[in-house]
């Protein structure tokens, strides 16, 4: 049995108790989120992107590509529930839906709940990513990806839209930031919006996930918002705070006929009723809250 | 004039870009922000805290109290309309003030905004952390400090409440996290909020800013919700999200006699009037929205 | 084609370039070195302990052990020349050598450069740890594993030094540094050092690796000698810089019989001479100078 | 008093311990070391660069210059014994000395203990950070300054050596690393070291801080050995562990009659034996080590 003695240097004794593996979220070069993580579950270079999954003791799995944070098992709700249900419950009778990117299978996941969808195609450019979802993070898809409802295309969004003959009721951007060099650049111009609207039906409704609200970090969100005006003639900017990603997450609704600021939280709770205990954030009293930003935001 | 060949050693030619000085935000031994810093305006210890004032690239000036950010010049005005207004529109003649805390004298500032306000009364407990933000963030206090309405007293908050003749028709909490040795520990009981209604008039409101309201990290905001219902009949729990803290934060009002969510927001607009135009943040449409909290936070 | 107009915006044009994955050594609470990570290699919990392999931009890959970097590829060499061949240049004739620990196999491939050696017997407690050092790390070990002198024992070095009859001309410890809670705890004691003295041969040479030996940091380095001059009449501590631990690591080698500062540049060139090419870091040249502490180290 | 109830919500009881504030020497995009800061005790841009003063918990105070750390108040005593003596032992009588840089006064401070000296011009082009280093780190100087054989010039070294009309028996340059930008840049180059030469006695001797020594990071220590070569006919590496610089720092020393590696310990112990006691980190049994560099390095 060892003796006592060599309990007393200071180096044992200063035994760290810090996380000594970390992933970081650069904001910029000033300004960064360290994420402590319990183990690295996924690292590997796809032809489109770097993907990666780690384990952290905060927010559980969490999903990074091309270092940026896409989602975490601790908040995924709220970011998909978002991001889904205002534009399905703004579309009166929402049977045809496509899901741009949203790899994780979680938009899906949302999309599948409303029982009026009869189909509901998700294109997401990256198989790889795909996969290591269904496998690492099961409780994001939640058997989506086995709904008959669902049609899964691997392939470029600008592609798929050029070839398709569907005309969708609602169409849902869960694409990544227009990073360059990134599957997603040049996926917020007005070209490819209106390669989207061509693909809709005349009432149908657009939402994207559409970057930062925050003030400083919010010229994304507002180029968003300028593009899809000159594309449809309601634009409503809406946020969501999601915690993992420490930021106040705009999304945006878009439609030449459905204005969500009409609906009345009686209305939206009604067309969520089959499920409206299921869901964690979004609600009809939620609603209008969602889409009354900040004075300084509103333009 | 040098020769070129010292410039190709590796070494030079990584002449590093990255800050090398930083002030970080531990959220827990999990997680941290990152703020470079550009310059340590100020570091000093009081009797009753460690104080530091940081330049940083990002959000300006950072008070610091005890490690905790209290508010940057980049976002404080969102604090600060988010902290006082939805308290003085609520009362419909506000004339006596008190503020709790607040050092940096810009809820002070938000306060004097209102024509109805006649004496406003700023109780903190460190007059070196008042001095040394009249010095390095003027911008902040905006001469409130030199306002004949103004009287500043240098004291422990609970004294003061137990001397006072006044009766209150608004007090307004600005105090710091109630962490175990600082100066706050114990500001967040029912002995303690007690003592402050007692120095209220019937119809009076309190405000207080109450720690962030994010799942995971909203357990002090919850105990405060619960401790105030034992203390007034009408408890309403709001929130803004402040860029610099990265984080949706709480605020709670409570009344027993004036309910903010009986407010439309023309009477809003109308009590702001004299002074909206300057406001960045808070107006009456934000303001039902401000107090609809996600569908998992209502209690 | 995407337009302009979006790489505009300041978040795009701050993509950032700093690393989003990182491993950090904490040396204490008030310092840490920070290594780029890019990619996460293997990430497993042993029986005995947490293993993991990062592949860095800086170091190659990086063997880390609860926490505490082993060895990089990028200079994993020096180490491993520092910990072994000083011992085995000392003694005259060393043919049956015992390795403690050492699970990458480098030390053992030091070891079995030198012709004399008849037998090497490495016991390393933990086997995922050696099968991962050869699947992942397999410049570390050369083919060490695969050599007929070679004879590999997973086992606990107590259980083992109490079992064997053999007794070895030079022994070397490789083990991880004696924290509490991991398989290295106990192991710098008196009764540990007695039971290897049990097992040498009368003119013996004993070398471990012994922790940092930098002012501030060599508490353990200092306690080892002293417990080492308990057991042995020569004690000689010795040290080498190893760039991937920004430290100048701690050596000690011990016997009763063989002195190393007494061999002089040509005698330990000439013992090196069948392979001192491939020598890196170790010649005789360099012998007496890492002998030599600075003066506030000598005791 | 407060109840308890407060105390038990997890954001009170994770009240964090971690440092808040980091300076942060980065080593490149990949690589950095954290210091904890207690306190920001200076920050200023002079004409010629940007000066902080950290007070650290692991290493006191730490002059910083331009993000990079000239000297720590934990051991600047073993970079200043390591700049200066070998080069006053190495000259049998050095009488009027030149120091190149070297703002904090411990050069200076170790030139002086020689009692051979009887002239110690020291020339550094900033005078806010030679002021700064007296008020703030007053045991570096520990008094040169005042001492009737210093002369403290400030200007631009370049200038100086054009200008004056002493002779040198020892130069030592203990300027900053010429990164681009810097004061120093250019002054690695023959042109530069020409010039000192002119100014220098026939048999003087020249010392210089050189940059780091290991493996990856040592370009500039290696091109600065090129140039000296080209200047003096003997020119002799040499190096220490700075504990707070993380590296095995690198000198060099040069002549074109005295050679270091002829000294014998006892002629050193000699030359040192009026203030020997007093040194902590060099002496001869030292001399000879410093001296050997590891095999790879040896050019």
């Amino acid at each position: 049995m060892p003796s006592s003695d060599q309990l007393e240097t200071p180096e044992l004794l200063l035994r760290k108790t810090q996380s000594s593996h970390w992933y970081v979220e650069w904001m910029d070069a000033f300004s960064a989120h360290f994420h402590a993580v319990k183990k690295a579950i996924a690292a590997k270079t796809t032809p489109f992107q770097q993907v990666e999954i780690y384990e952290t003791p905060k927010f559980g799995r969490l999903l990074v590509l091309d270092g940026d944070p896409q989602s975490s098992a601790f908040d995924e709700d709220i970011y998909h529930e978002a991001l889904v249900h205002p534009a399905l419950v703004t579309h009166p009778n929402p049977k045809n839906v496509l899901i741009l990117g949203g790899g994780e299978g979680a938009t899906l996941r949302e999309v599948l709940r409303h029982s009026k969808v009869e189909k509901a195609v998700m294109v997401d450019i990256d198989g790889e990513v795909v996969d290591l979802c269904r496998k690492e993070l099961p409780s994001y898809s939640k058997g989506a990806f086995e709904d008959r409802r669902t049609q899964l295309v691997i392939d470029d969004a600008n592609k798929f839209l050029k070839d398709t003959s569907i005309r969708f009721d609602v169409v849902i951007s869960d694409l990544t930031l227009p990073y360059p060099d990134t599957p997603s650049e040049g996926l917020v111009t007005e070209a490819f919006f209106g390669l989207i609207k061509n693909k809709m039906t005349p009432d149908a409704v657009f939402a994207m996930q559409a970057s930062r609200t925050e003030r400083g970090m919010n010229a994304l969100f507002i180029h968003n918002i300028g593009v899809l005006k000159k594309i449809w003639k309601i634009v409503r900017p809406y946020h969501a705070f999601i915690p993992s990603f420490y930021s106040d997450w705009g999304y945006i609704l878009a439609s030449d006929k459905c204005d969500p600021i009409k609906l009345v939280p009686e209305t939206v709770d009604q067309r969520l009723s089959a499920f409206s205990s299921s869901l964690h954030y979004y609600d009809g009293l939620l609603h209008p809250a969602m889409f009354t930003l900040p004075k300084e935001l509103r333009c």
